[in-house]
């Protein structure tokens, strides 16, 4: 239903449980991030109107959220900082088509892609975190990321027959799945 | 009280009440700009507590505007485009100290300078612009502006002390007049 190529390893998982903070600290990160390119999106396809309103209210349900995870990580006495791009959107965002409307179905497919694989994560955190707050948290962000998931392919229906998105969106998800390979094993979401 | 070293002349309003449409496309685009740059803030500096819950604030306020102001766009029946960057706010950018804390405190001081450059001129607008409407919408929105410049003013506040923010806003805010003044006439809000 996600259209990933791959499963995450169970290798993730155990390393993610036991990094439960750089997770969350990466996790804050990606909520501002989808909400900054929410409105990043706006900005550079300002006259697209079909994108306005799904954008808009992704934008304000990535905020909400980033808020939510700052305040799991308050309550555990952990704080934020800064964390050096991984490469793995940027690798994703190279593979975009350069023109129009080919350029604007692939950043959507790739926020769909990037959503997918919180979504999958995400449920295995929420299934087998030791935590119980956080398996909560984690069941909820789920719900959302899967949504997302879904608004991104769907926008992207819009501007393409929906052969040619499913078939890009099956060349891009072989792509994320090297992407990920090709990384060392920081403790991030996306890698 | 707003810190601004220069008074906008009627030629500005008249410009802007001739290009009403321009101004609010440029608007739009301020308040989308201005909740990714509280929520960019938020990543380049994710360790200082003291500006998460006022830049969060802000960046929820930006973005209901941003909405506000597409919906007196599309109630005129006007479309969004994409606008190439001024350059005002890139050489505002290009002033700030590059070294801690005097980098932080200096762009929340540029955030302040624009947000009181807006407030300026929105109370221009909301006092002469011919449309009832949009007399109304612009006099809502400078009082945001005048609250967001303070609470940026009151942020550069907590990183250095008061003489030596207030030395440095002069410093900025007679190099915002300097950038304005050698600008083209364009119908924007910071030009």
């Amino acid at each position: 239903m996600l259209c990933l190529r791959s499963r995450t390893q169970d290798a993730w998982l155990q390393r993610a449980i036991g990094a439960t903070r750089d997770i969350l600290v990466d996790h804050a990160h990606c909520e501002r991030k989808a909400a900054t390119q929410a409105l990043m999106l706006l900005g550079r396809f300002p006259d697209v109107t079909a994108l306005v309103e799904p954008l808009l209210d992704l934008a304000r349900e990535e905020l909400e959220h980033f808020e939510l995870v700052l305040a799991l990580l308050q309550r555990r006495g952990w704080t934020m900082e800064s964390l050096a791009p991984s490469g793995y959107q940027a690798q994703l965002h190279a593979l975009c088509r350069k023109a129009m409307p080919g350029k604007l179905v692939d950043l959507l497919l790739v926020a769909a892609l990037i959503e997918a694989r919180s979504c999958e994560r995400f449920k295995l955190l929420a299934e087998h975190h030791p935590d119980a707050e956080l398996r909560d948290a984690f069941g909820g962000l789920l719900a959302a990321e899967a949504r997302h998931h879904a608004v991104f392919v769907r926008l992207a229906g819009r501007f393409d027959d929906a052969e040619a998105v499913r078939v890009r969106l099956d060349d891009l998800a072989s792509a994320e799945v090297a992407i990920l390979e090709s990384m060392p094993p920081l403790s991030r979401i996306h890698a």
